[in-house]
């Protein structure tokens, strides 16, 4: 039986602000990531994540982002080098295990936020960096990369335990990258839409593209966002087209 | 022969801004206190400091304080809850964790910084909260604590392995605690003094207090402050004072 | 004809956070308080909001706090300076300043927020640096005092124009200070009874204890809250019932 | 006879923290930038920054950078809308213009620090939003340009009062953009050198390339360096060897 993993970014508060629908999320997602601090999340919210998800069974992801609470890591920093980015994955992942182990939990995972993220699908460096500090903190942590990108290579080379992630509501070019936000048609809305999209993503292991190019892409894990309008509609409609069509949808399990 | 532990607080900067005299004071403490990024210090910062104790040989401790960079941590908090306080401690703690392990050296200990340590000697609450986050971490970690402090019992209570702190520097009152930074004379100034004062100190296990009233205080590791003026000079003489009075300093042990 | 004015806390979000619902609000309040970047707010929506009162006709005041993002400037701080509160204020001030004179609007007056104003509600030398910074960055902006409180003193000292403030939906104690947030009852939260309350107290100038006994306060403008459950209906049904009550809404004018 | 302004970055602090040698460097300058608390800086530094400037007769202006405290504003951010940038400035000129009311002294610059400025120099959005913002909130503050810059466009189109600016240690490429500090030799280290060519700078209105070219050059104001190495040195053989050739160092005037 085919089984597939939804993950989503939980924990995106800070101090009195909220965002998204945490309870509503962690009953749809079988792993989470969870805001580290630096660009969003603060240690009690990360403590009350994890408790949220270790409640459910549902395993656990640092989700490290770069120093942005303002911009919430979604600008683009260049500049850093690449130990300055080693040691604040590093220090962010340290963060989320010590207040895992004081929950009870396990960080069994790591994926890089926003515009950390979206820097080394491009940029070598970058990539390598998040691979060298997840490497250095646990060799065992599954590194989730977005399929088809810079962080599959940095995380073979790091010979790290991976998983293959796409997105539900994203449109892909012909390349397999991800069509720009800039671009109209970027982000899909309809849930019916994305849910059968899924399906299929899963079902075929490939992605349609923009111009209806059949692209192969390894998916172990499906990303479904949490803070979008009807992300919470979008989500439960992916999870029982899933079912409906006799996909497990469970955690992933580390690549051998 | 007898033993002692000199401790300093290093890795005090903040980006661009330096702190102290890391550099110095490592050579003269045989345990350091690195600050986790609340009041002080940075992933770049904590890594650096890891690395330059790990080749001294220089055993490291998480040195947590209260979220105040501003400050530096010197602004008394009141009004953060049990739980909040945990979370804070463990989120630092496991961030210098996992700066650690990346650079081969490990945390054995933890020390409370500034407003933090001198809200939870006289709050049993906050001293409880510190105690409990370092026990929920790792409850191997050595817990340094005041001696004399409500922080005592907190470790008792949570079975934590404890070393017992006096100040090189500090004027003492007759029921034992610090004079309080705001009266005359808290804080000692004359290297000779201060060496003189550390080896009776060590050699009675006791400290005078400012009226001449000898109190006994058990005594694992004496604080030496590695920013004030002429502080690498005070440090240097206490050790010289402690070698020629024939004791060894050299990192504490756990209290079975 | 008896007028009162409305005043709300406004622009609370961060970067990417949002809180209260502004856009609502601005249609109820007749002045608002908007947070300055050191507890909530920022250049962007400190613009945003200050374009809304303009577009409204409403008045504008600074509500600067403590710098302390992660607690929304609720923690009171103790251990400030005098010239360190009134440096905090003054570059809050400022900073609004600016943003409204690139808007085409006027900052016509100051509230201070949540601990910050808690703590000059008792602490003279705080309830002084405040005054003092509003009057030495423009002496003809308003003071927005707690009725009944110490910074009614010190604004007098200061020679400031002030408005005497009554809260809406908050219980009074037999000697006029607020019910204490942590005791039970301090917060009301039926609609038609904070409606029927905010006429008696604006038609008596007075307030109703929880003992019973008729408190004689000078009222001149009345807060509303706007990030509470409900905040918004509330809000409608002291505009409603005071507009019943032939009590007219409009910005305060400046006592001489 | 000719006169020319020497102007410096200073209140680059933060908290606890300190850099650079203000008490010195205000001997040396006639014109301040101050750090306004987003990559440096905070309330009581410009305070006490202001009050230096006020008591030496030296002129004052707001010094903006983007919001990395972490990063000291050295990281080039992109990403940000022309708005942005807008009240980012606006709100750093702001809260020094407060600053300095309450210190009886007054605000008559604005000068982009660090990666705003360098993004900005070659950048005409962020040019044009940073002269924006000045016009916005005072037209007739002067806006101090890096000669040969993007900026200089993005002030004569706001119709602003400008002085041109040229460095006391940085070399110069034949197009007359700075030497990128990446390469060998973009900043020079050597204090006579340094002096010999700030005079030729200012008699000729002109520098002189790497390659020998000499580029005319309009030269209203010099920055010198306060947080090098021989910093103080450097600045004080630059004035005495103006002061040798007759040149009278003199805060700046607007152009008109």
């Amino acid at each position: 039986m085919t089984t597939i993993d939804l993950n989503c970014d939980l924990g995106e508060g800070f101090g009195a602000w909220e965002k998204g629908n945490d309870p509503a999320m962690i009953e749809l997602a079988t792993s989470v990531n969870i805001a580290c601090g630096f660009h969003a999340g603060d240690a009690d919210i990360m403590r009350t994540t994890v408790e949220l998800a270790k409640a459910r069974g549902v395993s656990i992801g640092a989700h490290p982002g770069y120093r942005d609470l303002h911009g919430f890591g979604r600008l683009p920093v260049y500049g850093l080098k690449a130990s300055e980015i080693e040691n604040l994955v590093a220090y962010q992942i340290g963060a989320l295990q010590a207040i895992a182990t004081a929950a009870g939990h396990k960080v069994t995972h790591v994926k890089a936020h926003g515009a950390l993220s979206n820097v080394a699908c491009e940029n070598e460096m970058t990539a390598k960096a998040i691979a060298s500090a997840i490497k250095a903190v646990d060799p065992s942590l599954v590194f989730v990369v977005l399929a088809n990108s810079t962080l599959v290579q940095a995380g073979e080379a790091a010979n790290l335990p991976m998983v293959h992630e796409i997105f539900a509501d994203r449109a892909y070019e012909d390349d397999g990258s991800l069509v720009s936000r800039r671009k109209p048609g970027a982000v899909l809305h309809d849930a019916k839409q994305i849910a059968e999209r899924v399906v299929r993503m899963v079902q075929d292991g490939a992605v349609v593209s923009v111009t209806g190019k059949v692209i192969k892409m390894r998916t172990d894990t499906v990303c479904i966002h949490g803070d979008t309008p009807g992300a919470v509609d979008i989500a439960r409609g992916v999870r029982q087209a899933l079912n409906d069509a006799g996909i497990a949808v469970a955690p992933f399990r580390k690549s051998s």
